[in-house]
């Protein structure tokens, strides 16, 4: 249960935003500026620019089920500069994912799931998704496709719910 | 178990939502400028200012709530223009959602459930919630985060994902 709502959605969420960063490279081109421009932009000067939320996006997932599965992850030294490293970062996270299937989260639920930050406290599994994953992955994803509208980049909410599993 | 993951998880995001607006009228005093100058900010001409993401976060919670349960939710006019009114909008809407229960929740994993911009498809239940009430929220309240980030308020992650279920 908690794979079906969890994976395809972190998947499906990071797809999404790779696909509004090639909305900022479509820009960049027609308006004639360095896509970097974009890569470091941020709404704040104490805010994350747009590689680091990316960043943050992809390990918010990827330690995410790792946790919840006791899975060893691939570590990431967050040196993307360009717009090719960062889509590969996402790329490279969705092909972890893709190697986990329902099996994995027998007993995930109920698992005791910490992180260095936390003091030795911990979530359950359940706590751990709804509380953490998945607001991060959303707020992270969100702000980057804020720091992308705010800088002229044509996105609009359809971009960040992507395709929808409608039935008729 | 619907109701276990939406509606706790709506009620305490509503209410730092809540919390981050208090935060913005703070800044609003120190720096002595109406916060009526917040309230109508936004981060690209063509997006819906701070109050508008607060009432779309609202309305995301509470018709979210209403079409999984099938009982009626309360109109709202949209015509808050104050901080006070604002955050009564979140209040009245925090307090329909204390209505409910687990027990309204049977059987809604497999509604049907539709709204009249989908030209007659729908979501089941489940997907509903994951597709469409969990991203919303959270880009409404993620973007009225932003809004404020962007214009100097002090607002960091830790208002966003508010108090965790931790055990020990």
């Amino acid at each position: 249960m908690l794979y079906d709502i969890l994976v395809p959605q972190l998947t499906k969420n990071l797809r999404n935003l790779s696909a509004i960063l090639d909305k900022g490279a479509q820009l960049a081109e027609t308006k004639k500026f360095e896509v970097d421009v974009l890569l470091n932009a941020r709404l704040a000067p104490d805010q994350f620019n747009l590689i680091r939320q990316v960043q943050i996006a992809c390990d918010t997932a990827k330690l995410g089920v790792s946790r919840l599965t006791g899975k060893p992850a691939p570590s990431h030294e967050d040196n993307e500069k360009t717009l090719s490293e960062v889509k590969s970062r996402i790329d490279q996270t969705i092909s972890y994912l893709n190697q986990f299937s329902t099996k994995d989260f027998e007993g995930a639920e109920t698992r005791q799931v910490t992180t260095p930050r936390w003091d030795g406290k911990y979530l359950l599994g359940t706590d751990y998704v709804h509380h953490h994953i998945l607001p991060n992955l959303y707020f992270h994803i969100t702000t980057a496709y804020s720091i992308l509208r705010h800088n002229g980049v044509d996105v609009g909410k359809k971009d960040f719910l992507g395709e929808m599993p409608f039935k008729k």
